[in-house]
């Protein structure tokens, strides 16, 4: 296994700008990237997004072509591992005032990554979400709650940690969306009041229109999850993962819909790769 | 002038290791000092509060010791400028998970400053701030929302922005904390649900007492900004500072009790220098 590859702004790099605004403010974006046999994972739905954060945060976005040759031309150095990709407003002055000698982009490749568990034990954190709707669903450089979050799960063997907002809605793991299966039909909680929307989620959710599933984007309850037949998380990194138990409370079958979904995704993972292939 | 001066753990650099977590998630906490013929204004209370948000994020905090000597060292060669102290959980991996190889402590110095004005005019924002106790009233570096309500004052001559909470409740400025006097008595926002807890803040609200002036810590809304009969915002940098105006809505005198407060605060930091000269 080789080591970590980091470029900014094309250029390999071990150390940045100590002006960063990404450093001082947390001021720019983030994309976390599976690579399968060299090829980056849905790579157009993470420059996307991507594109969707800089623009809510009035950030200028690099380059799309750089970005898309950039992240291509690492992942054959990573072929079974991670790019992150971090995007901050670049330099700036000591204010909050966001001026900056240009958008700086940060480009890091692990070549291997750790095979994660095909089940997933969640626990309730304590840590709640804050209704940021300016916020919401991008994926910025503010990342403190999922920080108290995962705190909380230290010295436990708990993989994932469910987080609600104030009102008591679940919202979505630590670094995972939520899925409840009920009577063959799936529920996910909306984002438009705090939350990732994971680009693993839109595969979701497009993958489950395309098998006829029914389908609800709503506000979703604990009792929605004790009444819940299957339960799953996803992630850019472990795609569609079952969740067997809400630790202390319930065990769930790893079942029929969940497997469904996963092979689905999975089909279109390769799918994705292929296009990708004939696209060059 | 001579340029900024950066030390990372002490020792003078201009960059930083790209997998610091203050980069990757705003994994840390700062503070912004006045210097003032080269002495630290306020900062034990700096410290404390530095201290206090460490504890709050879970992060070791560096020794206190060290650091004050080295913001005393540095102010000597800032006379009549800005220290900016910025201290990251330090350098980590991919995940939220807060592990890393031990606390990162930034510390900036430029020479001089900006002269205020003595006046202020400000503005409400459309852009509003979350509910989040767990980060309340600590000075940590996920500040997108400030960015945000700087970013809508661009291109205007206004000073300041206000901003509210999603309940309507004024909370702070973008880069101060606010005051309204009435009747002669003062009333500041709570922030125990959103907003920073100035050292200013703190430095007026002690000075209030001292001065046998009524103080309420509570619920403020439009109504009492409009019913005001003196502003004032303040910050570490600017001190006291005198709202004159709320631009499109109501101007307010330059008045008696901002205009004592300012005072008693500038003797106050003048008396803190003094303790700090005798204590070395």
């Amino acid at each position: 296994m080789t080591a970590r590859i980091t470029l900014i702004d094309g250029r390999p790099a071990e150390t940045l700008d100590v002006m960063d605004r990404g450093l001082h403010f947390g001021d720019g974006v983030f994309e976390t990237l599976r690579v399968d046999a060299g090829q980056p994972r849905f790579l157009h739905r993470h420059l996307q997004r991507l594109s969707v954060g800089c623009e809510r945060l009035g950030i200028d976005a690099p380059d799309r072509d750089t970005l898309e040759g950039e992240i291509r031309a690492l992942a054959g150095q990573a072929p079974d591992g991670v790019i992150k990709l971090i995007v901050t407003r670049g330099s700036g002055e000591r204010g909050y005032t966001p001026m900056s000698a240009g958008t700086r982009r940060l480009t890091f490749a692990w070549p291997s990554r750790q095979r994660d568990d095909a089940h997933c034990r969640l626990r309730l954190c304590e840590t709640r979400l804050a209704h940021q709707p300016l916020l919401a669903g991008i994926k910025h450089l503010n990342r403190l709650e999922q920080i108290l979050a995962r705190r909380e799960l230290r010295d436990s063997d708990v993989n994932e940690g469910l987080l609600m907002d104030y009102d008591g809605h679940l919202v979505e793991g630590s670094m995972s969306n939520l899925f409840l299966v009920k009577n063959g039909a799936l529920l996910t909680p909306d984002l438009s009041s705090c939350g990732v929307a994971g680009v693993m989620r839109s595969v979701v959710m497009d993958t489950a229109q395309e098998l006829g599933l029914h389908l609800t984007r709503g506000a979703v309850g604990l009792e929605d999850l004790r009444r819940a037949d299957e339960v799953f998380v996803c992630n850019s990194l472990m795609g569609v993962r079952a969740v067997v138990e809400w630790v202390a409370h319930k065990t769930y079958p790893s079942g029929p819909v969940t497997t469904r979904l996963r092979e689905a995704v999975e089909k279109r993972a390769c799918d994705d790769i292929s296009q990708a292939w004939y696209s060059r």
